[in-house]
C-alpha cells in the first residue's frame, strides 16, 4: 500500500474553488417547530437539494475536476451502488469523460437508470465483495481509469470539507455540528474543515445502532468492521478505513448512536415539518440529538442532511 | 348580501407590512431538471414551507391581525378540513385570541389534531352542506366571532397577494405564473398583485380535470359549481365565490386542466427531483405545464407550490 496522504485545510480550499461551477451552495433550514422540540437551535444543511442529490456530488466533482488530461481521458472508476455511483457518474458526464461502475446485479433499477442518466457505464457484479473486487479490478486494468474511492480518498474528503464550510459562513458560529457516519467520508471533511477554522465547535458523528462500527471503533481506539449490518440507513452500512479513522480518531468528540424506530421516527418528523424529502441516513443526526438532549439543549447545532436519494415507493414508516 | 368590497393594490401592501413578522418569505426553487424537461425557465414558490404548511397563512394573517381590539377579543370562526382551519388558528394563537372552527366529524384526526395543537377550538358537524352551516350559524351567534371565509374575504386575497409579490421580486420579471384553482384565493391574489405591478405577466390557473368548474365558470362567463367533485387535489374541490370569480373573470389568461394520473405523476415527479414534500393540489400547475409545451416553451414561469400537508401514509402513487 502506498503512504497515506492526509488533504490539508488548503486541500479544501481548493476543492472549493474548483467545484463551485458544478455543485449548488445548498440552503440552511431552520424550523421554530423543531428548536422548540430539541432545545436547541439547529441549522439544517441540506445536502438532500445538492446536484445528484447528495454531498457525495462534492468529493466526486473534486476528485475529477483535478485530474491532468492525460489522467482524465482515461476516465473514472469507482465500486458503488449508492450516491457516489450517482454522484461520480454526473462529475464524469459534467467533464465529458468517462466513468466506469462496477455494481452488483441485483441493486435497485432506479440506480441503475440513474447513473446511466448521468452517462455512467455500469458493469455488473455478483453481490459479494470477492466478486466485487474481481470485477472491478479487471475494469480497471482494461480502462487505466482513475480510481476514486466512494470516502477513503483524499481528493475526497477534501471535497467534502466544502460543505461544512458554506455550513459556517450561512448560518455563523457553531457549538457542534452533527453528521451520519458511514465509511466517514462527510464526518472527515467535516473534521478537516472544523480543526481549522473552528476548532472550538464539537464533532458528533451520529451512527445507527444496527451499524455501529465507528462507535464500537472510536471506543476501541482501533478501526472494527461489521459484519454485514443490517440498517434502513442504507448509506451508512461501510467500515472506516484508514484515512477517515484518522480524522474520526483525532477530532471528533463523540459518535451518538440510533435505533431503527428512532431513525424512522426522525425521517418521517423531518418530511412531516419540514417538508423536504431525505434519506433515511440523514435523519439519524436529528434522532441522536432527540435523545441526547442534554448535549444539544442550548447550543447552536449544525444538522448535516446528507442526500435525498430515497425510494418513494418504499418509505420506511408504510407497511409492506 | 352586504355589497361587495373589492381589496385594493394598496390593501395587499398593507396586508405585507402587517403579516411581516408571522409568515415567511418563503423560497423560490430552480430545478435544471425541470427546465430540462419543459423547456421553460421555472421558478417555483415553494409554499410548503410557510408558516403552518401553506401559503393560507397569509390571508389567515391579514384577517385576524387587522381586526380591531374589541372585534378580536370576540375571537375569528371559519368551518374548513383544512388548511384554512390550520391557517387560521396559528394566526388567532400567535394574537392570543379564540379560533372556532367548524369541522365535519369525518374530517382525518391529524388535522384535527393540529388545529387544537395550534390552539384552536374544533366543534364538530355531519359531513353535509346543512349541518355546516346549521352549526356554524350557531357557533357565530354564541361567540360573536369574526367570520374569516377561506377565499371569498377581501382580506383574505389582499394577504394572498403578497405570494407573488415575493415572488417577482425573488425571481425578477416572469412571463406567466401558474397557480392551482380551487375557490380562487390564491390566483385572485395572484391577480390582484400582477395586475398592478407586472400587468404583462399572463396568469394561468391549474385545475384538476375532475373538478373543473373554474375552467367551465371560465369558458361559460359566469360562475358553475361542481357536484360533490372528487380529485386527489383535495384542496381544490371547492367552487368559485363572487369575489373571487370578479378577479378570475377579469385577469386570468386561461385555466388549464390536468387528469388525476397527471397530477399524481406531475406530484412525484417533484418529489423525486426537487426533494420537496408537497400536497396534490400544488402538483397541478406543473402538470398542465407539461402537457402545454406550446405555451410555455421558452417562458419565464413562476409556478406555486401552494401548500405541503400530506398524508404520508396515503401517498397518492402508493397501492392502497
Amino acid at each position: 500500500m502506498t503512504e497515506m496522504y492526509i488533504p490539508t485545510f488548503q486541500d479544501a480550499l481548493d476543492a472549493r474553488e474548483r467545484i463551485k461551477p458544478y455543485v449548488h451552495e445548498t440552503a440552511v433550514f431552520t424550523s421554530s417547530y423543531m428548536n422548540a422540540l430539541t432545545g436547541a437551535e439547529l441549522f439544517f444543511k441540506c445536502e438532500n437539494f445538492q446536484k445528484a442529490g447528495a454531498f457525495k456530488v462534492r468529493g466526486a466533482s473534486n476528485a475529477v475536476f483535478g485530474l491532468d488530461d492525460e489522467a482524465a481521458g482515461k476516465g473514472v472508476a469507482t465500486h458503488s451502488s449508492g450516491n457516489h455511483a450517482l454522484s461520480l457518474s454526473y462529475a464524469a458526464g459534467r467533464r465529458g469523460i468517462p466513468c466506469h461502475v462496477v455494481m452488483p446485479r441485483t441493486a435497485p433499477q432506479a440506480k441503475k437508470d440513474a447513473v446511466i442518466g448521468y452517462g455512467g457505464t455500469i458493469t455488473e457484479c455478483e453481490p459479494s465483495t470477492s466478486s466485487r473486487e474481481e470485477v472491478f479490478a479487471e475494469v480497471h486494468k482494461q480502462t487505466g481509469a482513475d480510481f476514486v474511492h466512494p470516502y477513503n480518498d483524499p481528493r475526497v474528503i477534501a471535497g467534502q470539507a466544502t460543505c461544512s464550510m458554506e455550513l459556517l459562513e450561512q448560518a455563523g458560529p457553531l457549538d457542534a455540528v452533527v453528521a451520519p457516519i458511514g465509511g466517514g467520508g462527510m464526518v472527515s471533511g467535516t473534521c478537516l474543515t472544523l480543526s481549522n477554522i473552528a476548532p472550538e465547535t464539537k464533532i458528533y458523528a451520529a451512527e445507527p445502532l444496527n451499524a455501529d462500527d465507528a462507535y464500537r471503533s472510536f471506543k476501541a481506539g482501533h478501526i472494527i468492521a461489521d459484519d454485514a449490518p443490517e440498517t434502513v440507513a442504507d448509506g451508512l452500512k461501510v467500515p472506516l478505513k484508514d484515512l477517515t479513522w484518522h480524522f474520526v480518531s483525532n477530532h471528533v468528540t463523540d459518535i451518538l448512536t440510533a435505533t431503527e424506530d428512532e431513525i424512522i421516527a426522525a425521517m418521517r418528523l423531518i418530511w412531516q415539518r419540514m417538508k423536504i424529502v431525505m434519506e433515511p441516513s440523514s435523519a439519524v443526526p436529528l434522532a441522536t440529538i432527540l435523545k441526547n438532549n442534554d448535549v444539544f439543549a442550548g447550543k447552536r447545532v449544525g444538522v448535516i442532511i446528507t442526500g435525498g436519494n430515497v425510494d418513494l415507493d418504499k418509505l420506511p414508516w408504510m407497511k409492506s
